[in-house]
This record gives structure tokens, C-alpha cells and sequence, in this order.
């Protein structure tokens, strides 16, 4: 029975909106309304203040929550997920928009579109070049510790804005602390103050006091979303009512009116190519947060998701945002939670979500010019807070400690060394740790159980052993990244039997011979016969008897020979 | 019968020089004699060469064949290996020498030290952190494409020297084909043709010639290795008796006369800083050429080489480099042919060659000014054409295809990206290509042997099966590579065994779980869940089962189940 895999290609393959579409029934759309609406109105908040967190004008965060979340409900395999602007991205971009090679160049606006069309190139290449899968060389503790790093990243940057200090550059730094109290503004610190403990207050406690209450836990829900919303329509009245914008308290600003314009003006090859590597990054992290999410809600509901689909809706919907001149775009962690523990059935939910966002746009915009900063600071604060997960590490250190080491390496690296080059730390170590396990296979020598013609381990069975013989069973295919260590036993055992006249590699579990493992096994047999033994073959599989008959080893090997089974050696050399 | 190493730390392990002359014969004197005053013949018009291809002054390379090779004799494990300087380093040197970030700083000579300098300390780090061993990641196809592609730049470097075109970035560029025909000055065309047909008359034509008329062994390859001396010599009597330095034939220059002074001023930590990254390169290509061609020449004889030794000894040598003014230094591959073939048989045969290149600084080094550059290009064409092996490419391809494209990856990676670019290209390609192949474990879905506890593959035996459970051995620790593609092979499975009611995991050969794995393991398990099955493990070994018991995993799999045995879960599930 060999195993394959049937595929039918359909149009349901390349929409996957058609198969929900399909069996979409009338309960849903309440469920799908409602969490689209609590979607909607996180969106908001979060899609002006990511665009900002990312030093870019608000507009850019709301566009990218209108048309791209709908690309990716038409052509995405995650039912829940919830793709627009999203905090990790926003911390990246801004590490490259103020990069000096970057900044020089002006325009930060066509440099952010420029990124969301360029990191959706470059997913639909990986879809092309079928990379899903490479993904998984990105591990678990690798993934959590640069989470925790980049939202270490964004909480320092928004501490200046919580008490409106003039020096954007200055976050967690020692000399900063100075600042924090003498150059601190009333008013900004005043509606950060509140703004926190609003959101604080809509977080567990609140959540208790309704339950106690008798609400239903849809009503809770619900309610318990609207924390960044009333932060931002309180914020907004308070500036208005007492004239705050002219008491150094930072707004919004304008936001121009009316839906997007379609257009790709923002095209430029010189920029683009300064920004191909930046672009590059951006695509990987997205696509390695929203498949992580997407798997995460869609096992909990024993759904599934392909990999290879998902880099093409996420490829598709950052091209859109481009075109509707957004930043780009990724499934968000902690909105995606909300959308699916709202009850979102399909991505019907985002699709209303949506909707909504392009109601505000159209004709809520200019509302939104007086919504105070620190406000917006204060909700990436909570936002983000949650994802700083020390004793995460801490954990995965107990289960697994290379694993842990490379959590905390990938979290350190992204605090002192940036964003990027933490995370390729974390990569490079734990394929580093993962190459020393595989290059340490396991070999036996082996001897007969008496009247078998059964082989075993010498050290685990009684068996029969002939003294001018020693017999090795290499249990791994050979290669460059073990020849070195099967050489260095091979060696020591030979000096620990030095009667041995005859050596007998039995190749039953090995199933390759790499170029360097052969060049290898040709000096060691050149060795092997300077001190007068012979080096033997014994149980080739076809594929490799195959190989070796390419090449003259075998000729090599002489008087050594290439036995069928282990018993003719012992018979011919015992 | 634990599988150990015994050492005995004492004085001969930190110099095998101790190890050697304790048995070092009366015979063997006059064996060392003679092929160290070949090796001798052949380091001077090499060491000028190569100083001169690093675009350095000849004395860089004269002094680095003096004070280096007599601190690897002490320290070195290699009996044969002749250190000096060398093509590849020299073509390396010459591109740090000329990046525009270098050369805005001044000074070559100063830079060449601190990179033998620095190329020494990064390899005593390398020793002291025990990383000899991770030279065996570099495979032997990707070192063999890398030497092909720097012999080719090499010789495109020095194709202009030949003709005495000014230009001397002019390589083997298209635009440059044009000036090898209008600007040649004749005198050095002259020269290089009749150096060339002298170097190439002196290779297999005349060691034919003199075997045919009897000559003996040692002889030949005395006389058919002064060829470059002859080359050298001949050379410099035509500059001398027709005056040709004012014909516009290039020569050496003058050297300083007598032995070089030892001294640390060219330290400079700013420019050191600067130059580290190189140095890295350096070093790691010094090391891996120096510890292949010393490998070959020891398997030869039945002899060891110990990787974290040479390093030390390598890193020391170019120390010494460094302080007695001489460049990057490494093993040779063609000069230890020469010294190894010659006849020698430790390295007295090196601290011979030594003593006579400090004699010629000393007394000959007036004589150098009059050598000419074309000559010396001559010999350098001659004693790299050999390195470059275009068909090894298509040997490799039809051994190991997987290798033959990683060969001409690198190989195309050295010409169109760069030195460093290239071999890192290769590298990474090899771990890449490595990474996939241990991503993929073997998996087979058992049965029971009838009337036995033995459990085996379904596709290759005659086994009892049972409708609702469904038994999986993975013979594999699951990690982060590899978990991805069992989770697919258990989904497919599940797909088309829908009757399915509980799975089993057999985890004989499962020896670790990584963080990664575990957390797909608990996510897999909800999914399971989710369709109302279970999912089950049994055959669990103690460290796999101690490291699950700290997490909550087993909990998780309720009402799932970990047996001990296989049987023991069939029983109950079955």
C-alpha cells in the first residue's frame, strides 16, 4: 500500500472561501457579526496606533485594515485569523524607516508601501519555490523568545510617549530616567495615567464583576473589547474639551478624508532594492506569526492549514495593502484570540470587520485627527504586555535546556543586537545544536547470538566474537556531518583492539553515502591497509551498492571485499 | 564496556615535535635533507609570488616562510606539512587589501599583519572553544569547488602581469580582451612565454625524458622542482644583461637585506576591528585547507592528525608571522606534495627549508630587486592550473548530484559573488540540502506478527491489525526538524482511516522530544481530541518519559493513555 497523497485541483484549492461558502449556514452570520464587530472595534485603535508605532501617518494603519484583511478571507485556509497591521511588523518598520540608508531617502511613506508590496513578493515567491515547510527550522523557544524581545522593543518606545517626551529616541536607556521626571508633561502623563487604568480595569477585574453580575459571557466578551475604544473616544473628548492639543499633548492629526485611491505610484527600483533584505524579514516574521496563530485556533476547532495557501493569501493581501496604500500586513496574536473567543465561525467575521473599518474611514476620519497619543500608547502598552513572556523561558529551560539557552539567546539578541540579527541568532544556534546531535549517530559493534545468524550489540547481548574481527554496525546514513565522528570511533576502537586483522562495516541501516563520506572512507581504508588490515563491506543496500559501483572503491578496497549478509564475512574472515 | 578516551596530558601532546625526535633515525636525517632543500627551492619564488599576488612587498612573504613553518614543526601533528604563504590566503589578502574601506586607511603592510595576527588569535579561540571539529560542515565537494574558483581568480589575476598590461584590475573581464593585444609590452610577453614553456618543459615532459635515460627516483623529482628557481634565475640574468626595468618589464624591487625585526607596532585597534571579520575568513579557510591536505598526506602513512592540535599550532605560526612581519601563513596543498613525494619524514625536513630561507634573506636578498614580475606570474599560473578541476564537478554530479550542484554553487558563488560570498554560499547549501534530508524521519504504521508480542511494518509483513486503533512507530527523535512532516504523514493517515478511534505512538526509537515538538505533540492532541479520538504513547524510553513528566502533557492526553508496552495498549484499545 504506498502512500500518497490525492489531489484534486479546484477552484476550492486556490478559494477556500468557496468551501465554507458552501456550508455556510444561517446561525453563523450572527456569530460572524458579532465577533466582527468586536474585531472592528480593536481594529481601529490598533490600526492608527501601529501605523504611528511604526513612524507613519494613522491612515496607513487603517487602509491596511480594510482591503487586505478581505484578500486574505477570499483566499486564506485559517477560518479565524486576523490579518491587518500588526505590532511586531509596526517595530520592524520602524527600525527601518529610521535606518540612516533608509531615512536619507525621504518619502517614509513610499518606503512603507514599498515593504507591504515587496514582502507580498516575496511570500508568493516562497509559495512559489513551495518554502511553507521551511518555516518549521524556525523552533517554538526561538519563536517565543523573539516575541518577548521585540515586545520588550515596543514597550521601551512607548514609554517616552506616555509622558510626552520631546526625544523620540529615548526608551529604556539609563540616561533616560532623568527625563522621564523633569521634562515630563502634566496633561500627556494625566491621560496616560487614566488611559492605563481604564484598559486595566476592562482587563480581569471587570470581566469578574460582570460575571458575578449574571451577564452572558458573549455580553462579557464584548464588552470587555471596548477598552481601547472608550480610551480613545474619552481621550478625544478630553482634548477637545479643555484644549489639550495646545497644552503639548500630542495628536493624531489629520487623516484625509474618504476611502483610499487605488494606484502603485509608490514604485521606485532604487528604493526597492535598498530595501529588498528589510522586505525579505518582514515577509518571514509575518508569515511565521500568523501560520503560528492560524495553527494554534484552527487545531483547537480540528481544522486545518496549509502552509503553502497561507503564503499565498498573506503574499496577495500585502500586495493589496500596497496598492491601497497600507503598511503591511500579518495575522495578529492577540486579535485573532479575540475574533475566535468572540465566536467568529468564518472569515465572514473579518469581512465584516471590514466593512466597518471602511464605514470609519469614509465617515469618521475627521474625528479622529483630535485622538490623543499617549492614549494610543497606553493601548499598545496592555496590547503588547502580554507577550513579554520571561517565564516562558524559564519553562523551556526545565523541559529542554539548549532549548531554553536558545530562547533567552534569540530574546537578548533582539534587545542588544536588533530585531533582525536576534532572530537569525536564535535560528543559527538551534540548527547549529540541531547539526552536533545528528552528527553523533549511533554504532555498535556487534558479535553472533550463538546459533543465529543474528547480529547484536556487544554491550547489550551475550554473543560470540572472533578475535582478528571487528564487526561495526553504523546506524545512520553517512555523511559529511557524521564521517568525522564513525572515523574518530572507528579509530579508538581500533587502538583498543590492536590484534584486529579485519574490519567489517555493516551498512544494514544506512541508506546514503554523501561525496565527503566516501573521499573519507577511501583515505581511512588507505590507512587501514598502511597498518596491514582490510577494510570490508557487509549488507549495502541497493541504492548505495549502486553508488559505490559509480565510483572505484571497491576496486579500492581489495583484498577487502563487499559481503551480501554479515554471516558470509564471519564465515570467510572469523 | 563504556566507549572512552584515555589521555594522559604531558609535555609531547603540546609539541609532538618531543614525540618524533625521540624516535627520530639516523636515515631519516638525510631523507629530511634532501626534500627540505626542495621544499627550500620552491618557498622562495613562491613566498615572492604570492607576497606580490597579495599586493604586498616580497619580503611579506619571504619572512612568513621563515619563523612560521619552524613554530608549526614544534607544535603541529602533521609530519609533512609545509606552512607558508599560500595562493588562496594571497588572493583573499589582496581583496581585503584593495576594499575600499581598507584601503582608505593607509598602509597594506600594517593591515596584511593584523590580519595574520588576528587569522592566529581566531584560531587559538577556535582551539580553546574546541570547534576543530566543525570544520567537517564544510563537505569536501563545497572545499572543492571553493579552490577550484579561487584558482580561476587567480589566474585571471594574473593574466594582465603576463603581458605587462598597466590596469592591473584588468582581469578576465570581456572589456579587457581588446588591451591584451594593443598594450602587451613585448619584453614581458617575451619572458612570460619563455618562462611558461620552461615551468611546463620541466613538469611531466622531462620527468619522462629523465626516467627513460635511467635517472633515479629522487633525482627526477630533484631536478623537475627547480624548474621555478631556474625560472627565477634566467629571469633575472635577462633583466640584468639587457636592461629590460627600463623597457618597462615590472621586477621586484628592492628587498631590505637581513633578518626581519621582530616587533608588535603595527597593532592599531581601530583598524584591527575593522579587519576582524576577514581575519575570521581567513583563518577558517587557512585552517580547513591546511587540515585537508595534512589529513591526505597522514592517511598515507597510517598517521594522525589532531584537529584542536593544529589549531593551536596554525594559530601560533601566524602569531609569529605576524611579530617577525610576514603574512597570513597556512599548509600548502602543492608544497606538501612536493615536500611529502620529496621524501620527508617529519618536520625536520621543514625546519631545514626554514634555515635556508633565512640564509637567502640574509645573503641574497640584493640579488631579488632584478626578478621579474612576469616571471613570477608565470610560476603562480603554473602552480594553480592544477587546482582548478572542472571535471571533478561532473564526477561528483554522477556520484551524489546533491553534491555536484553544491560544487558548482560554490564554484560560481567564488567568480560572480566573491571569496567569502562563495564558500559561505556552499556551506550554507550543503547544511540546507542536510537539514531537509533529517527533516524527513522514517515512519511505519505496525501490525502484530501473529501469536507474537512483535509489532512490525504493515507494508512488509504479515501482521494482525485492528479497525479503530491505529499503531505508529516513529523511528526518529521528533524535534523541531522533523516534527512538521509527521504531523503531516499522521494526517494524511487519520484521512484515510477515518474509522480511526485511537492512535498509538510507538516511541522505540524516539530518544528526545525538543520544546517544539512537545508543543505540536499537545496541539496535535487537541485536534485529535476535537474529532473525538485519542492519542496514546507507549514503549517510551525512561529520559523521554522523566522529560514529559515535568510537563502536564500526559495529563493533557486524558483519556489517553501512556503503556509501557505496545501490547499492553493493544489489550485495551484493541
Amino acid at each position: 500500500m504506498p502512500y500518497t497523497h490525492y489531489k484534486t485541483p479546484h477552484l476550492a484549492q486556490f478559494f477556500p472561501i468557496i468551501g465554507w461558502l458552501k456550508t455556510y449556514r444561517r446561525q453563523d452570520i450572527s456569530d460572524d457579526l458579532f465577533a466582527g464587530i468586536i474585531t472592528a472595534i480593536l481594529l481601529v485603535p490598533q490600526g492608527i496606533a501601529y501605523a504611528i508605532l511604526a513612524g507613519l501617518p494613522p491612515q496607513l494603519g487603517l487602509y491596511a485594515s480594510i482591503l487586505p484583511p478581505i484578500a486574505y478571507a477570499l483566499l486564506g485556509t485559517s477560518r479565524t485569523l486576523s490579518v491587518g497591521p500588526v505590532s511586531i511588523a509596526a517595530i520592524m518598520i520602524a527600525g527601518v524607516l529610521t535606518a540612516p540608508e533608509v531615512s536619507a531617502l525621504g518619502n517614509p511613506v513610499q518606503s512603507a508601501l514599498i515593504l507591504s508590496a515587496e514582502s507580498g513578493l516575496m511570500m508568493l515567491l516562497m509559495a512559489l519555490l513551495r518554502l511553507g515547510g521551511w518555516v518549521n527550522f524556525i523552533s517554538h523557544p526561538v519563536l517565543a523568545g523573539f516575541t518577548s524581545g521585540a515586545a520588550l522593543l515596543i514597550i521601551g518606545s512607548q514609554l517616552p510617549q506616555l509622558v510626552g517626551l520631546k526625544a523620540p529616541s529615548c526608551g529604556i536607556d539609563m540616561d533616560c530616567y532623568p527625563h522621564y521626571l523633569s521634562d515630563a508633561n502634566t496633561s500627556t502623563s494625566l491621560i496616560s495615567i487614566l488611559s492605563l487604568s481604564l484598559l486595566l480595569f476592562f482587563g480581569k477585574p471587570m470581566t469578574t464583576l460582570l460575571k458575578k453580575s449574571g451577564v452572558t459571557l458573549s455580553l462579557v466578551t464584548a464588552i470587555s473589547k471596548c477598552g481601547p475604544l472608550l480610551v480613545v473616544i474619552l481621550g478625544t473628548l478630553a482634548v477637545n474639551r479643555f484644549n489639550l492639543a495646545e497644552q503639548a499633548v500630542a495628536v493624531v492629526g489629520n487623516i484625509p478624508s474618504g476611502f483610499p485611491k487605488l494606484n502603485t505610484d509608490f514604485i521606485d527600483l532604487q528604493k526597492g532594492r535598498l530595501l529588498l533584505p528589510y522586505s525579505a524579514f518582514i515577509a518571514l516574521i509575518a508569515y511565521v506569526e500568523s501560520i503560528a496563530i492560524a495553527k494554534v485556533t484552527a487545531n483547537l476547532r480540528g481544522q486545518k492549514i496549509i502552509p503553502n495557501q497561507e503564503l499565498i493569501a498573506l503574499g496577495v493581501a500585502n500586495m493589496v495593502a500596497a496598492i491601497s496604500g497600507g503598511m503591511p500586513v500579518a495575522g495578529g496574536f492577540s486579535r485573532t484570540m479575540v475574533n475566535f473567543s468572540a465566536g467568529a465561525h468564518t472569515q465572514m467575521a473579518m469581512l465584516i470587520a471590514a466593512g466597518f473599518l471602511a464605514l470609519s474611514v469614509i465617515f469618521f476620519s475627521p474625528w479622529f485627527a483630535d485622538i490623543p497619543k499617549p492614549a494610543l500608547a497606553a493601548i499598545i502598552l496592555v496590547a503588547v504586555f502580554r507577550l513579554v513572556r520571561i517565564k516562558h523561558i524559564f519553562h523551556t529551560w526545565n523541559y529542554d535546556s539548549a532549548d531554553g539557552k536558545a530562547e533567552l539567546a534569540t530574546l537578548l539578541g533582539v534587545l542588544l543586537l536588533g530585531i533582525e540579527e536576534g532572530i537569525a541568532l536564535g535560528i543559527v544556534l538551534t540548527i547549529v545544536c540541531h547539526l552536533r546531535k545528528t552528527s553523533h549517530p549511533h554504532i555498535a559493534i556487534v558479535g553472533r547470538i550463538p546459533d543465529t545468524e543474528h547480529y547484536r550489540n556487544i554491550q547489550r547481548h551475550n554473543v560470540e566474537t572472533w578475535h582478528h574481527l571487528l564487526l561495526v554496525r553504523i546506524d545512520e546514513s553517512i555523511t559529511f556531518a557524521n564521517i568525522s565522528f564513525i572515523e574518530d570511533y572507528l579509530d579508538a576502537e581500533l587502538k583498543r583492539r590492536p590484534d584486529t586483522r579485519h574490519i567489517v562495516l555493516i551498512f544494514t541501516s544506512v541508506s546514503d553515502i554523501d561525496t565527503t563520506a566516501l573521499e573519507a572512507l577511501e583515505l581511512f581504508n588507505q590507512s587501514v591497509q598502511a597498518s596491514g588490515k582490510t577494510l570490508n563491506v557487509s549488507e549495502a543496500k541497493g541504492p548505495v551498492l549502486d553508488k559505490l559501483q559509480k565510483t572505484d572503491f571497491i576496486e579500492q578496497l581489495k583484498p577487502g571485499k563487499v559481503f551480501f549478509r554479515t554471516e558470509d564475512a564471519v564465515k570467510e574472515l572469523g
